[in-house]
């Protein structure tokens, strides 16, 4: 996992290198006019699914759902997806579950993207346009270096099709500002020395960053077996926040975005409950770079994947091979 | 909350008899051709929307989302919504969120459903179709009776747009399932005196019956204070089965339709981790009665409630009143 976490920058960089092809690439197959865009993705994959979603309502101007896969592999829906963009988003090319809905959902009329680790997966095969991470082999079950890419393929992906909250510029950034944060572990190990003896935790944030908590909360699931659960901070108030009673840990990702006065507020409400919380952020305790809120989410994945690394360790459990789980999942 | 839930029977009795002139009133304003379906909501009304996500699909075979209220409120995003029947759903038809996203929506040219349990609130208003639940006032800060009228007022706008996998004769027999349920406590009962000791919980089910699990955690999360974590059995296989170690509480939502293979496989895997395993299911630990999948989820968010009730007076909670919660969120 640690190796894996240390290829990101180069990873991102050779990304980031190609993304005038890739937007190209995805101009040339994607309909006009486009009706919508669909995902179709599971575990950390939908996690930068939930980040592509956004980006992509923002870019492209059409709505964007996230496929059920059990509507088409299992309750035969018949759906008319023309003029859809379907994105199916696998780091192994190799979950029969998302190769078949895709398969499914162009049989239905959408155009199929996909985001995938390996161009000879099943999956690739399966897309009118493959885009293929370049990450090279994953090891560790937990995944670090192809989500971080994931997200960055659907902002290149969003960028092909309409306006992004980041500039070129940001791209040409974002690797030493990933760089950086890996060089920087102390914050994350310091954390993990106060969550050791957690059975539970809520993760939050809210917009371009929800997906990243997401993927935190799994992040800490898979390695540390710690009940961490994962929400969007309307959502916490929505009923769930009757968990969160004195002592309780609380993780929040914000950035400098339109959404930071709402979580400013939850933190201050959150805090008058008695609950302890520790902030992925900008001047935060695990804090990020200066960076547009379009691109930090990338930044903040790298900042969970310390702190689940850190207590896993923390806990005495391999962070690279967590009790009971395969690299790819046959659902 | 008792008082309430002993309601379910009259209240979806009589929204069921009103599902003609629902299906009439809903032909009329919706979009022909329908270009899809999106679906505003927080807290169980999101769990009413994601029952309501497989239906609609099903029925209109145009894709649905659930839309991001923070793309349209805090992003400012710019999205045609032209030809999408925008569906908004609030018990109280107050929370400003939910009011301004479904006015934005209809500003790019959807045409917007509320479900609300109140004709003269403010998202009524700001609908072009109100779809009234008529279920009275609701006091229990944990919605019951509103909650299951939302799930078959979803029910009925989908069978106004389409096939759907239930007959009319199954809501004819629904309000008589519910009441039988409700006549039957001593399942629940006994279940809450096995969880009363405990601080987790993972809830899971797949398809039709996947928001009725979501619903069963918050109502878990909202009486008791549990970390109950809503899953699908396709993303818990997807990493956060890693907290699932010998002994830990796992509750399984099962019906007869297509995706019981599945859940049935996961529950062998769950035993063999060495969890406990109970179900709410036709000839579960809860019983379900024999009712088309279709319908079948109302029945098992009552059993859900019942469960979470029994488990509050278990752990010395006041069920109708949890502490730091209100019954309207401003998010």
């Amino acid at each position: 996992m640690a190796t894996e976490m240390a290829q990101q920058p180069a990873v991102l960089e050779a990304l980031a290198g190609r993304s005038d092809a890739i937007a190209g690439a995805v101009r040339q197959v994607a309909p006009r006019p486009l009706a919508g865009t669909a995902i179709v993705a599971r575990g950390s994959s939908d996690h930068a699914s939930v980040y592509g979603r956004y980006l992509l309502e923002l870019a492209s101007g059409r709505p964007v759902s996230l496929v059920a896969p059990s509507l088409h592999l299992l309750y035969r829906a018949r759906v008319d997806y023309t003029g859809q963009l379907a994105i199916a988003v696998s780091q192994s090319g190799r979950t029969p579950e998302i190769v078949r809905t895709l398969a499914a959902l162009r049989a239905s009329g959408a155009c199929g993207l996909a985001i995938t680790n390996d161009a000879a997966s099943e999956l690739a095969g399966a897309a009118d346009l493959p885009v293929v991470l370049g990450a090279g082999e994953e090891r560790a079950v937990p995944a670090t270096k192809t989500v971080t890419a994931q997200l960055l393929a659907f902002a290149l992906i969003a960028r092909a099709l309409g306006d992004v909250p980041f500039a070129d510029e940001d791209l040409r950034v974002l690797p030493g500002a990933v760089a950086a944060v890996l060089g920087d572990p102390e914050p994350a190990r310091a954390l993990a020395a106060e969550l050791a003896g957690e059975d539970r935790l809520v993760v939050t944030a809210r917009g371009l960053l929800y997906g990243a908590a997401l993927e935190a909360a799994l992040k800490l699931q898979e390695t540390s077996a710690i009940s961490a659960d994962g929400l969007s901070a309307a959502d916490l108030r929505h009923g769930p926040i009757a968990i969160v009673t004195a002592g309780f840990p609380v993780l929040v990702l914000d950035g400098p975005g339109p959404a930071h006065a709402d979580v400013a507020a939850l933190i201050a409400d959150l805090r008058a409950r008695g609950a302890r919380v520790w902030t992925i952020a900008p001047g935060g305790d695990l804090p990020l770079p200066d960076l547009h809120e379009g691109l930090l989410p990338i930044v903040a994945v790298v900042r969970a994947q310390q702190l689940a690394r850190e207590l896993a360790l923390a806990r005495d459990r391999d962070p690279d091979a967590p009790a009971g789980l395969r690299k790819v999942t046959a659902t």
